[in-house]
């Protein structure tokens, strides 16, 4: 990829970050035969289980961050690079697939969870089977790092999950504590994303902390307008139904900020669906979303998150993976934009 | 401990390996000092849900191994070592979080289990942060070694779990199935166990080979052994009600040897009360192994695999470790012995 190349994006169907750069084409090829590959290192037992895993129907966002943050020149990303994809990959995998168990969850993108499809008792052990694999990865690299940072990740992941699933439900769930969880349950990955791709490209020491800051903001953005579609999403472009979050007991910026905005005479009403003491009147919380301008206060929110992913690169605008980072930016930025014309 | 300490037994309450040898003293308190520290690596949130499966109430089998194999000195064990302890009791604590989920388990060791303190959901999600705090330790050794060692064989124990649980209820379990799935499941961390005690030691190849070889068999023999306490034990002193196993479907030696023994006519009954369609009928299916033989044979299987254990490590015996691990197999044996005399 040169950089007159990285402009010209491609647009991957389903995926936020759909218009993904042209010169991604030989990393994802490498990192989906390189995904295939591992199934051969699990035990023969479960290794269709992990091959329905591991397929590779995901959207590869943090990936893109390993290689984006590691780009140096056109063509086949180093091995290295790829192996750190997919670490991450596998992590955030095992993670979707505790979280369908959870959720009782019975389709992703469109196929059965493996929950469903193989029963939640397996599905929990093959999530950890996913994780230790990943380790597994990580430790093929020659010193301890990748490991240590990963591990440390994960673990971070998990907490993020835990309070997120503790505080299900629950009305008392300030801004802070929203702030937490995307930043441990999300932002965390983007963040190490960042660090790893950087990293193992031999980026100086202050691009690659700039490189993990920027991951972060924009995992948090991410996170945030991730939350926004369950309001305001098109569902067949996403691929979910609209207020499961809300209908979960979920209760994200949108909500919080509907929450602060409505008289304090209604916020009741709105609490007891949250606690689901009450069913969700989803139509009339849009409306009154609309109306109280709950969307223009997300889209700021979301919109200086990014403006900081892009602070934190601004000094290093000389490298050459900056400007392909920063230009996700300006995805993210339009599908906010989209998000609004369609509604 | 010098080897007239070691000859001393102390008897541990409810552990199998009860009367383990003195000299262990300050290591378990050092591994339990540095286990209790680790809780404050947790997010803070989690922080309180760790400590309490962290908790020092477990039987440490496995970093009994580990010290045990390590073996150099009298005295405080060595950071190292306390470490590697600690990884493989946390991979093990783990395991036996999500084991709780799965069985739907109240109580382990007269405490509740996480899943039914804290919930299912953030049981698993606790799990797999134990399991990546484990890796998270394995990682700050100077070597990728650990690390990738204890991320393989955490994959193995899974896949033990996974084939185990997929088989539950089912009477098409052969011997080599079985033996499969507690090779996997238990024989690997005591195998990973011995391997990283001699290895962090400094140990020969050759001795690390042997002592690995060594807690694979040993791992065989205490997990057939543990199956045998379903039919055999004494309730109290195990702390577990007998015939759950067999309740829940699981087709371990003692059942498979029945199986065996009866006459084909009255297979099609015990076969019924494996899958569940018939209630088990514990006291019947005792009385016919009493009259079988099963315990006979079962026993005999057990002795052998102490056997091939010592079999391993006689090249060894000019090693320290080697003579104490040894006496591990005599505890076993007596352990046997007991579990008869009070039939």
């Amino acid at each position: 990829m040169n950089r007159d190349a990285s402009t010209e994006p491609v647009v991957v169907p389903g995926s936020t970050f759909g218009p993904v750069f042209a010169g991604l084409k030989p990393h994802m090829a490498a990192l989906d035969e390189f995904l295939r590959e591992q199934t051969g290192a699990f035990e023969p037992e479960i290794r269709e289980m992990a091959d329905y895993c591991i397929d590779t129907s995901g959207k590869r966002i943090r990936p893109a961050l390993v290689f984006l943050s590691g780009w140096q020149t056109e063509g086949r990303p180093s091995s290295a690079l790829v192996r750190a994809a997919a670490v991450v990959e596998l992590v955030h995998l095992a993670t979707l697939v505790h979280d369908d168990i959870m959720d009782g969850a019975a389709l992703r993108r469109n196929r059965e969870t493996a929950a469903r499809k193989f029963g939640a008792t397996p599905a929990v052990l093959l999530g950890d089977a996913l994780f230790a694999h990943a380790l597994h990865l990580a430790a093929l690299f020659p010193t301890t790092e990748v490991c240590r940072i990963v591990a440390e990740s994960t673990r971070r992941v998990c907490a993020g999950e835990i309070v997120q699933t503790m505080r299900r439900g629950s009305t008392r769930v300030s801004r802070d504590d929203y702030w937490r969880i995307i930043d441990l349950k999300t932002a965390e990955l983007f963040r190490v994303s960042c660090q790893l791709g950087t990293r193992l490209t031999g980026a100086a020491e202050g691009y690659v902390a700039a490189a993990a800051t920027f991951g972060r903001h924009l995992g948090i953005a991410y996170q945030i307008y991730d939350d926004l579609t369950d309001f305001y999403g098109d569902e067949q472009r996403i691929g979910k139904t609209l207020g499961t979050d809300f209908a979960s007991g979920k209760l994200t910026l949108p909500l919080l900020v509907l929450m602060e905005k409505l008289p304090a005479t209604e916020r009741a009403g709105l609490r007891d669906e949250i606690c689901g003491s009450a069913a969700g009147q989803m139509s009339l919380r849009l409306h009154q979303m609309e109306i109280l301008g709950v969307f223009d206060e997300v889209e700021t929110t979301v919109l200086q998150e990014i403006a900081s992913a892009e602070t934190a690169l601004a000094p290093w605008a000389t490298e050459s993976s900056s400007a392909l980072l920063g230009q996700l930016c300006g995805v993210l930025r339009a599908q906010l934009r989209a998000l609004r014309e369609r509604d």
